[in-house]
């Protein structure tokens, strides 16, 4: 469970990391080779597609934070809550998502889903 | 996308349906013949497992039903809340869960996660 909750904020450091260069080896620690991400808006299949998904939201919301707001895991799953905000701001847009862990411990896949989102925010 | 939350308004309907000829009925509509359900709690594989896991449930929590909150869906996955309590009062328990729809419109798998359980209550 710990490992489970280590991942997902290491998931969560993906998205906020900045720097093109550690961002690129977090994803390498955080995601196996093949691994997909689907939400409603972006997805992505391979490290090179995440990281470029991740950067392209960083384009969209410049400043902004991801921060956890649950984890939890079950056996080879994990779910977890997230905000993004401005840092130090309330936060603008939540959501969840669903992910499976590999054995080597490692996200194979992530399902995001939207609980939250101004109109307008993500047009 | 209708039809996953019609899925998933079905999934719901069986864990409240006390008649067992009934649920058995709903139980084969909603789950595939090998469908697995896993949360901290419980689990179970096919049809008779499901059945004998709602059916313990409804045992634990007498006169209490299942109420929907929150569905969506996003490809061939669903998520969706729901909390639990005596009829007409407030809710005791609430999860959320995570599902992947098979290609026949029906549930391959559920895993779920509280997302909030008063002590004692599940001891």
């Amino acid at each position: 469970m710990t490992e489970h909750i280590e991942l997902i904020v290491r998931y969560i450091d993906c998205w906020n990391e900045a720097d093109a260069h550690r961002r690129r080896a977090l994803i390498a620690r955080t995601w196996t080779e093949d691994a997909s991400y689907v939400d409603p808006l972006m997805h992505g299949t391979g490290h090179d597609a995440i990281d470029a998904m991740i950067e392209a939201a960083q384009r969209r919301f410049p400043g902004f934070r991801f921060s956890l707001t649950r984890a939890d895991g079950l056996h080879e799953f994990v779910r977890f809550s997230w905000e993004l905000g401005p840092e130090g701001g309330a936060a603008l847009i939540e959501g969840s998502d669903f992910g499976v862990v590999a054995s080597d411990g490692r996200l194979q896949m992530i399902r995001g889903f939207l609980d939250r989102v101004p109109e307008g925010a993500v047009a």
